[in-house]
């Protein structure tokens, strides 16, 4: 039922893609879909330029330079309920230094590889976690 | 890109499952896999006794109770990003009336069968939003 921490780290090193969630000031939360890469036990998750969007300073930054702190919930979910599965990790979120974007866009293309494109990833944020646990139904 | 609101509110109903962030004293934020269920414009979520857990007095109802701000987000991803797309609500969240929850957990089994059971529903949450947004990469 409860998963051990190498098991989530696996299943984050797989997954490639979950949720994040910031406090925002007066909403309270903000919740986004993103995708990301595992960096040691740290997570990486680009701003592109490829997903559209209206800017890219994007709400989720704003909120992690007011407050860092964050969830981000990787989870498995289907219809047949013994199948389900997650993983959370709460973190402290920052701005990734502009230095190390590149080398950032090309762990990110390992697993994605719309960003094999130089200039794909224009700022990223780097989540350096405090806690991570998990759930399966079955294992 | 943007999708209106009927637009999100049709995909919410063919849903089912989403992800519930709301805020911590502590932590900032938590988030949390969710099914749930439409009642016109309102979100219903399940406390249930199926999926295996410590207790019935789940953090998210504790968290509702110091602090109703909350949102639910509902994504679509795929390793294609011209099929992404993700509806978010903004909400305030309430516990359910003892009273209407045999009526929630009837509603509820008309998209998740595990809830035909008397008894499967043992609490529930109620959102009402307060905004609603959406994103498709292409419509």
């Amino acid at each position: 039922m409860e998963l051990d921490e190498s098991d989530c780290i696996d299943r984050l090193g797989h997954a490639g893609h979950g949720v994040l969630a910031t406090v925002h000031p007066t909403r309270g939360v903000d919740v986004v879909p993103v995708v990301f890469a595992l960096d040691g036990r740290r997570i990486v998750i680009p701003v592109d330029t490829i997903k559209q969007k209206r800017s890219t300073d994007l709400q989720r930054s704003k909120n992690l330079r007011a407050d860092p702190r964050c969830a981000l919930l990787v989870e498995h979910y289907s219809d047949d309920w013994s199948e389900l599965w997650w993983v959370r990790i709460h973190a402290t979120g920052s701005d990734c230094p502009s230095g190390s974007l590149d080398a950032v866009r090309r762990l990110l293309a390992s697993r994605h590889p719309q960003y094999s494109a130089d200039g794909s990833v224009v700022a990223a944020l780097v989540l350096d976690p405090e806690a991570i646990s998990g759930w399966a139904a079955s294992t």
